[in-house]
């Protein structure tokens, strides 16, 4: 899957190329399923933090068999079942293929208890949420953890890792309508950043001792409310920017309650050996035990995928986009 | 001293009172000088965090010498030279008067080296320079440090360590005219916040790889200025409020750069008491070795109290306020 030119989801074409061999390190796979991303549509239209080289492929996620390794690849053969963990560029490499070469250490096993759709669609949402809550986030049993936008894929992986390490989790909602559907995927309380006082809310709910965490990948003005209900030694998580506006920080909450704000990305794990290590291992013994379950809004054939990139832009899925090959 | 109403500093009054024996875990001492901090121009004014009790009094910073010691006490007798690190409350304890008791954490001994004035001009300013620069925000030499209104005591304070980490350092000022006394001061580079592009100035001097660290008691709509300029995994401490606006954020830098905004006040170092023992050991070196000197810039006597708040409210120092018993 090739484009030659930035733009609409039309600009994909599906282009017969004569795949090379795995050079060192690589790891050559049959993709079975791949995933969709955000990211895909920003590089797409030339939205993206690189820029497309054409003929240009992209995608971060994807699952299949493998079916050769290059030299000094001891931890695959050929026929084994894996998945792959964005951590790579566009420009280097993509899933968005029959056949694609995969760097090593964007290559993972999954559980045999996983259907490939879902190891495709299981890494990136659990991975970036146990980054931020787990590795930066620090998330601790007792805690009141926040999550703003929390329909999204990552939200839902991050209600399901807040549960486990046994958080309250207080999902931000626009409206009440899929607020409901949160409180299903484990929530324990709804808030809506339409209806609410949301300041009100989370000292409400947390008793009056304000919330310890927040994952949020909103940002801008709206994130004072949050943290105007933030309790001492707060960790607020920025991971996206959907409002370009300045985040908007109280001074006296992070001066008098000693709060931290960070941003992060998901490369702060998959680029770093020993975080992704460990990474991996939580998602896989999640994943295994089937405490974490991915989910997944809706499959396109491989010949659908400027439907399926139509869809993603419209905005109405709850889970994983995924596209069978 | 003592107020018996909030106030301008001639609510202020010398009293003569009985001095109780000191109680288990408390040091009497004779007070030879005391330091001035903005924090009790707030707690006169009744705009402190805490409330003042009356009669009230107060007071972070001071020197003399020990006249007795409650039960418990081990590592000091009468006779020895200390001064105070601020580490209790108003409303339990103050260094304003001429004998006064002290909780025994709040009590260090200096370096032969240093006079009374001296000693008492030490603790605030180091102690809570050093909090920002290395417990929180991890100074490392070749880095590049933003020191906001750096002609604070603290900011005198943060050149010396920074300097001494082996930094880079770049003091804010407002205008020009400080900004020379900056560099004599140690100051690798003076930019203005009136007249300077800010961000430029700081990509200038940074080579274009922005700065590592920002020490601010500032914040507001500025910071974002400084953030902009900000390094790869830069850390921003905020440590004061002299803007009550909202901190300014911008998006891309926190996400994309992956830096960490976290609020800092002295009382995470000194109520700490692994961090405190760590403290005092630092200063004590720097101060020992001469490589860190106290900043004094005017002495007034104990009956010139309500001048010297006077002075303080004027802005016009540099360097610490003292008071000499």
């Amino acid at each position: 899957m090739q484009f030659n030119q930035t733009g609409a989801p039309d600009v994909l074409q599906i282009v017969d190329v004569t795949v090379s061999a795995p050079k060192a390190n690589e790891v050559q796979i049959q993709m079975q399923a791949l995933g969709l991303n955000r990211a895909e549509m920003m590089y797409r239209e030339g939205a993206y933090v690189i820029e497309p080289v054409f003929p240009a492929t992209m995608g971060y996620e994807g699952a299949g068999v493998v079916t050769a390794v290059g030299e000094n690849v001891r931890e695959f053969k050929a026929g084994d079942k894996v998945s792959v963990i964005p951590s790579f560029m566009f420009t280097e490499y993509g899933t968005y293929g029959e056949i694609v070469n995969m760097p090593v250490h964007a290559v993972v096993k999954h559980p045999e208890n996983l259907t490939m759709e879902q190891a495709t669609a299981s890494w990136m949402m659990f991975v970036t949420a146990y980054g931020g809550l787990i590795e930066f986030g620090n998330v601790q049993a007792g805690d009141f953890v926040v999550l703003n936008a929390a329909t999204s894929s990552v939200g839902l992986a991050a209600i399901q890792i807040a549960k486990m390490q046994g958080a309250t989790v207080i999902a931000l909602s626009r409206t009440h309508a899929k607020g409901d559907v949160l409180l299903e995927k484990g929530a324990d309380f709804v808030v809506t950043t339409q209806e609410d006082d949301i300041t009100a809310k989370l000292l409400e709910i947390s008793g009056g001792k304000g919330v310890n965490l927040v994952f949020d990948p909103v940002g801008g003005k709206e994130a004072a409310k949050i943290i105007n209900a933030m309790a001492q030694d707060g960790r607020y998580i920025i991971y996206g920017a959907l409002s370009y506006d300045d985040i908007a920080v109280p001074v006296f909450p992070i001066l008098g309650k000693h709060l931290a704000v960070r941003g992060y990305e998901l490369f702060e794990i998959t680029t770093v050996p020993e975080k992704l290590a460990q990474a991996k291992q939580f998602v896989f013994d999640g994943l295994a035990s089937g405490q974490l379950k991915p989910e997944i809004d809706k499959i396109f054939a491989f010949d659908e995928m400027v439907q399926a990139h139509e869809y993603m832009a419209s905005n109405a899925q709850m889970g994983k986009i995924l596209v069978k090959i």
